[in-house]
């Protein structure tokens, strides 16, 4: 059934108005019809479940037949703290992270970012791409998209459990922090993922005054679109999160 | 340093001779000079780190200054059976696997497929990708591409440890089946990933006659090219190769 993101005014009681982009998309793309169900999130973690019965052009209007909560969300809650990307990248991390759990995101410059900061158009089409991913994956809350951070405001920010990933340490390796205590049972999880160019030293350095721990993912080298997801998958996995 | 792989046949003993494409690279993008080394991989496993002493049009020579086995490769072979996407998807696939660790891809066609078999133009260029792959991410050997299989090909063809992945599975989850015999030790695997439209229940019980095993992926309803990459990542995770 097609999942949608609403205001959660939409709702009244067991009264549903639809407008703007959802009621475009359920009368032009998808061409359903009165009487189709569609299943409506308020961000709230419920999924309603919704019988159309009205169509006019833009509103839609319905009746909320069921209501139950989602079970979609992992149980730990993943922070990405991804810098700043070239422009398909960062939007492949942002798809890719909403299907696979991330709950927040936290866009940082450091200092070899060679990308600007991103203007108010670019925020909305990613904040499009995160609401198409987490309908089309099933999840019951949209995840958070930061505002743009210093690599300083970020790490400042990041409280609990937080590792980096840097690609010259070669000592502490990442399942050895997912599998150790106090990583292991963490309700909560940040991950610091460098630009295409990583990160410099005194950055790392920053980094751990603040208590985020570096960490390796290996013999591979893998770009930097590849390691948030390569470790937004193992903590997840780790956790009994993805099957 | 720069990494290239290259036909046996360029090294003589202690002399390299480049031409083509890694001597246009060289020559025109990096740059490089006489003096300067690069590591060679012949697919052999060894690594040949080469100093270039002479440069001209088209045509590069060095000599071999050191020669080690590779380290980077993964104890355990994955073979990614992969059903044919629309291109930047496929291609994200061979992308990204390649960086991760996978050491072979099956492209197969099945029911639900839309896309069609590719010409070979498109396979010279899927080479390209996972040649570059292989060389940016610091791999030893280079990973192999199968021609274009059918589905019950694809199936009869895999031995040993193989899971498929399929949306409808309830019970079997991926952590189960990578922890427990007899797939938690074998040395090769293989994982069948279906195409957008997921496999039909007539072939999940074929692949279940050849000694496929469906598993899940949890909660969240992966796209198909971010499923297969999340099953190469948990289980080169699983397997200590990712840190």
């Amino acid at each position: 059934m097609h999942r949608f993101f609403i205001p959660s005014e939409w709702i009244r009681q067991s009264r549903v108005s639809l407008t703007d982009e959802p009621a475009h998309q359920i009368i032009h793309v998808l061409r359903l019809k009165p009487k189709d169900h569609i299943i409506l999130l308020d961000n709230s973690g419920w999924e309603y479940e919704v019988e159309i019965d009205q169509m006019s052009p833009g509103l839609i209007q319905g009746r909320v037949i069921g209501q139950s909560l989602g079970t979609t969300e992992p149980r730990v809650k993943v922070t990405l703290y991804q810098a700043l990307l070239k422009a398909e990248k960062f939007e492949f991390i942002l798809q890719k992270g909403v299907e696979l759990g991330v709950s927040t995101f936290v866009p940082f410059v450091s200092e070899r970012c060679v990308v600007r900061k991103p203007g108010e158009n670019k925020l909305a089409r990613w904040r499009k791409i995160m609401q198409e991913a987490a309908e089309q994956s099933g999840r019951a809350l949209l995840p958070a998209l930061h505002p743009v951070a210093t690599f300083r405001e970020a790490c400042d920010s990041a409280h609990g459990a937080s590792i980096l990933l840097w690609e010259e340490e070669r000592s502490l390796s990442l399942s050895r922090i997912l599998k150790g205590p106090p990583f292991q049972a963490s309700p909560t999880f940040n991950v610091f993922i460098g630009p295409e160019g990583g990160f410099p030293p005194a950055e790392v350095a920053y980094a751990e005054s603040c208590g985020i721990v570096p960490v390796s993912l290996g013999h591979r080298i893998l770009r930097a679109e590849t390691a948030g997801l390569a470790v937004v998958v193992a903590l997840l996995y780790e956790r009994r999160e993805l099957g």
